[in-house]
C-alpha cells in the first residue's frame, strides 16, 4: 500500500456499472438522446490528420466561439475537460484543509469526491424537507460556496436575487454556480457577473448540447477570476482539452440553434413526464433540469428501479438518507416517456 | 484575489506561445512529424453519434487493447488524458507537504509545476556534469522518485539493473518512471513490474504514436498500485478520456507496427541530425529520444534559435542554468533535418 493514509478513506473505485445504450432506454445519467449536431462530424473529422501536432491550449476558438454566443469578452471565458475537471480546478484555487466549501446536503456527489481528494472540508447545508434550497443559510458565512442551479437531483433552482445577495455576503469568497441544466429552463446567473467579481458560473456540454462523451465544460467570471483559474489550470493540466473536444465544441456553438430546438423538446417531454408520473400515483418534484425527481407510492423507489431494468429502463437511485424514496429518471424523447409509462403500468399490474 | 495564498507563487499563466503548424517546421514540441495511422479517422468517425452518451470510465478497449500489445494483465493497466494527468494523479496519490518528490534537477518541467500546485516539496537531485544520472544517488532515499528515462531534454537513459537496484533501495515509495521517448530506442522498465510492486510505468500516445493533439496517457505496474492510482482517479476526474480519444487509441494500438516502423524513421534521422550537427561544430548528446540536446559554438544557442525562427524552423531554448548553451531539437522527417542542416550552414554563413 502506497497511497498516503489520508486518501485511504476515499471510496475504491469499483468497476462495472457502466452500460452501452444497447438495449435499454437510458434514463440514468441525465445524457440527452439527441446526437450531436451535423457540424460535429466534420470539424472533428478535419483535426485527425493534425493529431500528432498539440492542442491549442488556450482553446481560442472554442472560447471566442463561447465568447460571441453569451456576449461576454474571450477573457471571461475559461474551458476545459468537462465541467467535473473545472470545478476541481476551482476546489483546488480556492479551498483546501484550512478553507472549507459549502453545499447543500443533497446534490451532485462528486463535489464530496473532489473535496476528499483535496482534503478540503465540506460544510453540508441541509436543503429544507421538502427539498428546496433556503439563499438565507449562505449568508455571509464567509466560505466557498457550491451548488447546481437547478440542483441536482431535485430539478429546483433559485432565483438570480437570491444568488446575487449570496455573492454581495460573502465578498471575501468564490461563488460556484453549476449550471449544468440551466438550458432546460432555468435562468443563468451568467448576468450577474458584471457586479459580482466572485461569482464563477461552470457550464458542460454534456446535458444541452449532447456531448457527455466529448468532455467539454467551461466557465465565466470576471477576467481576474478566470485569470486565477488558469493559473491552477496551467499548473496541473493545461493541455486537457484535446483537438478533436475543441473542434466538436465549436462546431455546436455555431449550431446553437439545433441544441435549443433540442431543450425545447426535451421540456416538453418532461411536462409530459412530470403529468404521466403524477397520475400514476408519484409525487413528483417540478424540476427545471432534464429529469425529474419522483416517488413512488405503489412499491419502493429500489424496487421499482429493478423492475425497470428489466423491462429495459435505466433510471437512477441512491440508497440515502432523505432520497431513498425517490428516482431519478432522465428526460429522453417523448417516445421514450412513453414507453416509460407503459412499463410503469405494467408493473403497478394496471394495464 | 481570490486563489489562496499558497498558490500565488505559482507561475502566471502567459497564453499565446502556440504556433499552429503552418510554414513552419516544428522542431520544438517533441512530437511526431508523421499523421495518426490509417484506422484512426474511421474510429473516431464512429463515436460522433455516440457522443451524447457517456464514454467508458473504465477504458476498457483502450486498456485490453494495451494489455494485450504489452503482455500484461488488464488490471495492470490505466488510463488517462495524458500522460500529464497520470502523472499528476500519481503525485496526488504517493506525495504530499509532509511526502516529498525527488528527480533530477535538468527534466520534465511540468513535474514542478505539478508538484508546486499540491505543495509538495520537491528534492532535486543534480544530474552530473556530463548531464548523465548518477543511479546511486537515488538509492535508499525513501521518497517518491520520478524521472524520465530516456530523460528529457538530454536523451540519456540509465540501464534497467540502476531502475531496480533504485526500486529495490526504496520499497515503501513508488518509483515513477517516465517513459514518453522510450520507442526510440532505450528499454522499457515494464519487464520490471513483476518484481517491483512499487514501479509505476507511464506512458504517452503523444509522441511515438502521433497523437500529441488526442490527450491520451497510461500506465502500468502491478494490480495493487493501479488500484491505487484508481481511487484518485476516481475522486478527481473518472471521465476524463473521451469516447473520441478511447477509439483512436484503440485504433492506434492494433496498427502499432505503423507507429514503429515511423520510430525507426525517426531514429534513422535522429542519427543523421546528430553527426550533421557535430560536423557543424556541435557539440551533441547521445540521445535515445526523438530529439537532440545540442550546443553549438559558433554562436550562442538564444541567438541561434532566433535565426532559425526568421528561416521558418522552431526549436527549443530554456534560458536557466545549466542548459542555456543548449538548444533541444526534436526529430522530424529526413528532408525537415535536411532544412535545417541547409538553415544552419546558411546563418554559420558557410554556405
Amino acid at each position: 500500500m502506497f497511497l498516503l493514509e489520508k486518501h485511504r478513506s476515499l471510496p475504491a473505485y469499483v468497476p462495472g456499472d457502466h452500460e452501452e445504450g444497447e438495449g435499454f432506454i437510458r434514463l440514468n445519467t441525465n445524457e440527452s438522446p439527441y446526437p450531436p449536431s451535423p457540424g460535429v462530424a466534420a470539424a472533428v473529422a478535419k483535426e485527425i490528420s493534425k493529431l500528432g501536432y498539440y492542442n491549442d491550449p488556450d482553446c481560442t476558438q472554442l472560447r471566442r466561439a463561447l465568447a460571441q454566443r453569451y456576449g461576454v469578452a474571450e477573457n471571461q471565458v475559461i474551458a476545459a475537460n468537462g465541467s467535473d475537471e473545472l470545478l476541481y480546478f476551482a476546489f483546488l484555487a480556492f479551498a483546501d484543509s484550512g478553507h472549507p466549501i459549502a453545499l447543500p446536503d443533497i446534490t451532485y456527489g462528486y463535489y464530496d469526491l473532489f473535496a476528499a481528494s483535496l482534503g478540503i472540508p465540506l460544510e453540508k447545508i441541509p436543503l429544507r424537507e421538502d427539498f428546496t434550497l433556503d439563499y438565507k443559510n449562505y449568508l455571509g458565512i464567509g466560505k466557498t460556496i457550491v451548488f447546481p442551479n437547478p440542483n441536482a437531483p431535485t430539478g429546483y433552482a433559485i432565483p438570480l436575487w437570491q444568488i446575487r445577495e449570496i455573492a454581495k455576503s460573502n465578498p471575501q469568497n468564490v461563488l460556484i454556480i453549476d449550471e449544468a441544466y440551466v438550458d432546460f429552463g432555468a435562468e443563468s446567473a451568467l448576468q450577474l457577473i458584471g457586479e459580482c467579481e466572485n461569482l464563477l458560473i461552470v457550464r458542460t456540454f454534456s446535458k444541452s448540447r449532447s456531448m457527455a462523451g466529448a468532455r467539454i465544460g467551461f466557465g465565466f467570471a470576471q477576467a481576474g477570476l478566470i485569470a486565477e483559474l488558469e493559473t491552477i489550470r496551467n499548473a496541473v493540466n493545461l493541455y486537457s482539452v484535446s483537438r478533436m473536444a475543441q473542434a466538436a465544441g465549436t462546431a455546436a456553438i455555431l449550431e446553437d440553434d439545433y441544441y435549443m430546438d433540442n431543450c425545447r423538446r426535451i421540456v416538453e417531454a418532461r411536462d409530459y413526464t412530470t403529468r404521466m408520473l403524477r397520475e400514476q400515483g408519484f409525487e413528483v418534484l417540478d424540476s427545471l433540469g432534464n429529469f425529474v425527481f419522483a416517488k413512488p407510492s405503489a412499491m419502493s423507489a429500489a424496487a421499482l428501479k429493478a423492475q425497470l431494468r428489466e423491462r429495459g429502463i435505466l433510471v437512477r437511485h441512491w440508497n440515502q438518507e432523505r432520497v431513498r424514496d425517490y428516482l431519478r429518471i432522465t428526460i429522453g424523447t417523448m417516445q421514450e416517456m412513453q414507453a416509460l409509462d407503459a412499463a410503469i403500468e405494467m408493473i403497478f399490474g394496471r394495464a
